[in-house]
């Protein structure tokens, strides 16, 4: 059909593992882990993506910078002996620190003119979870999420109350504030002025107006379908505003996954509206193998947050992973789950995306016998018009980002792009240089 | 095995269906469906409960009470001609005027004496969802989550903006002012006489101290599987708690299902926590039959909302609803997917309950011509000492209300009850009295 014409397939060709750079040894000597044996080769592999919606060029460009130094904030803990746990929030950290994301103190202002930022974390190895939504005034929303996990996993409360995966709003800024998490009360000017620069810099690298090219390139689509009124101007503007959400996904040495996500939900949404990044199941997941499951898997999302709410996307492509082929398991998914899907039924178009790998340890081949081998599939596939994403591996010098954009003519919330590639893992002693 | 020899399992015979008392086309002149034709022969089922957890037997008369009235107003909605979702909303508000239940203004108090809510509601027909959470000050939550959903399915907002499925604390307050829901300041004092009366009430009804009956219940328990700290005095008080959650399932004569669930949380939760009531997938689920299931199946789940968020019970009791044999596959589906869920491994019990209905069509033996046949197989589960449930078909004259208790010696969060029974339904022309 149409949709199979569409279908971009970029198989990535596993990366001949670098050697470690000299100086990380140096760089991470505040790691707790650190021992002063000879470094190990440690396995390893994150990816990151930063959002699902339209990326013109010269967002492109801040977009993919901020991806790589998500991913080497995770290699970083990854080589430091941490579990896909610690990377993957410290890549989250990476990327609600940036001005650029959706994220954190950049993200969009609802209806009052304030930040609320949703996020969650889920560990593959305990199955914990810990989200917040709609909190206020924190400067990284992940960190809260993360410790209502750590919290969680200590068992009961006094009294034998059970402790909260999911807390919102004020109780969610205040249980912060009385563990230890500083609040970061937010500044609309300083907000604005920040905003600012980031048009400015838009503006002087981008010849032509960037809004202008987005118009043009809805039009090649409208063309496209045929008259339609689900692509006029508004809903293209909406679609672009869709960034809805950045996100990791880990692999730590010993086959342990985590994911997590982190949004600052639609421009001029409802105050305490909640969108997938805080919601169980349609924001991250991730799930180590296990007797019924041949294949750890972690997933992170991005798009509209009702569409991914409504349809569970995350914990749907992770149950869908656990087929053969892992490529046409997820285009499945994406296919019938998410664009086709009867939850979905009286939408438009249906706008979002996903990155997802799976692990399994390579039985056969070891490479020596002291080294144990991991064999890492990652891919990501969205319907919006691009989505960044960014790849590392531990044994890599430096990570890959790209910006995937459906093909010429492809309809956003119809078409989908998907790619991926392949990576090998060795953990254990070294063998040698 | 030890789990399966002490399930209980009461099949219920279909009761007749009796004639519609005379006094209904008077009682509820005031809806808007009412014509004065001749009375058809409507069908339609509701069940409902009040919570799992603990019932002394003083406080299962007045949870039998609210059960039986709730049904008796979905029913009234359905003689009218209403849907299954007015209908299911109907009881819920039934559910939440009692100030015996913990939902709505008799709801459990959070760590600063504040009630906060959670509720959501599914429609089985336009697979639609709303849901609030943490909200104060409302008397009805699920009529917030109820108009969330109804706003979401009229489409887009202004320049194009997705509608919001689910709102959490202030902005879900003032949302829901915002749209005509009257707010209802909460005052303490008054909350405090309610819950006085109710204790006195209670001491009254009781010959014996309940919480010295309770204790004595706990240490059965524990001599059944031996020393264990997981029994332990605190545990078990905290056990009594877990009333966590009210909700309903309805099946219209149309075969549309509706789901809903509310609740007050926690006792001496941190504001802010957010249960399953409030998370999609966890609290209620309603699915109408299509291509891929041949059943429309709904949802209601109570009991300790992490359990219930982590396991995302309503929807996978949903998913199992669709094999042939609906009670072993809700068994299965409660013992697997619950109770030996990896997801808890980590906890020492599991606490929760669930009501389901399943309904298809009857192609054979049709009653007439003029009458179209459902069979609606209807079902409860619980790992709690106990749950209070109440049914009935719109056919039936009163509704049927049952505490559901665990067989002497059997463990909470260890152990299951399953009873459920069968209904038929018909609809259409009215054959004759």
């Amino acid at each position: 059909g149409v949709m199979e014409d569409l279908i971009t397939c970029v198989e990535e060709q596993p990366q001949p593992p670098s050697s470690l750079p000299n100086s990380w040894t140096n760089q991470h000597s505040d790691s707790a882990q650190r021992t002063d044996e000879e470094p190990k080769a440690v396995g390893g592999f994150v990816l990151v993506h930063a959002g699902a919606g339209y990326h013109s060029e010269s967002k492109a460009k801040e977009y993919k910078h901020v991806c790589k130094r998500a991913c080497q904030r995770a290699v970083e803990r990854l080589r430091a002996g941490a579990l896909a746990m610690e990377a993957v929030a410290a890549a989250l950290v990476e990327l609600e620190d940036s001005p650029f994301t959706n994220a954190g103190m950049g993200s969009n202002l609802n209806l009052s003119g304030e930040i609320e930022c949703d996020a969650s974390i889920m560990d593959g190895k305990s199955l914990h979870y810990g989200s917040v939504g709609a909190i206020r005034g924190i400067k990284n929303p992940v960190l809260v999420a993360h410790r209502l996990l750590s919290e969680a996993q200590k068992g009961k409360l006094s009294a034998g109350r059970i402790p909260p995966c999911f807390l919102v709003g004020r109780g969610a800024h205040d249980w912060a504030v009385a563990h230890g998490i500083p609040p970061c009360p937010f500044s609309l000017s300083a907000y604005k002025r920040n905003k600012r620069k980031m048009e400015i810099a838009e503006k002087m690298d981008t010849p032509e107006n960037p809004m202008k090219r987005r118009r043009q390139s809805s039009e090649t689509v409208s063309t496209f379908i045929g008259p339609s009124s689900a692509f006029d101007g508004v809903s293209s503007e909406n679609g672009s505003e869709c960034l809805d959400t950045v996100g990791a996904i880990v692999v730590d040495q010993e086959g342990n996954v985590a994911s997590a996500v982190s949004s600052g939900g639609l421009a001029m949404k409802h105050p305490g509206r909640v969108g997938q990044a805080a919601h169980y199941g349609c924001g991250c997941w991730a799930q180590n193998s296990c007797n019924s499951n041949p294949y750890s898997t972690a997933v992170s999302t991005s798009g509209c947050g009702e569409h991914l709410i409504r349809t569970m996307l995350a914990r749907e492509c992770s149950v869908a992973l656990q087929a053969e082929d892992a490529h046409q398991a997820l285009l499945d998914a994406m296919q019938n789950q998410f664009i086709s899907s009867p939850f979905l039924a009286s939408e438009d178009r249906v706008l979002g995306g996903v990155i997802v790998l799976r692990c399994c340890r390579c039985e056969e081949d070891p490479p020596s016998q002291d080294l144990q081998a991991s064999l890492v599939e990652f891919l990501w596939s969205h319907s919006t018009e691009s989505m960044c994403v960014g790849y590392m591996s531990a044994q890599d010098s430096r990570a890959k980002t790209h910006i995937s954009r459906l093909p010429p003519g492809a309809v956003p919330g119809h078409s989908l792009a998907i790619e991926g590639g392949v990576c090998r893992l060795t953990s254990g002693a070294q063998a040698g240089p």
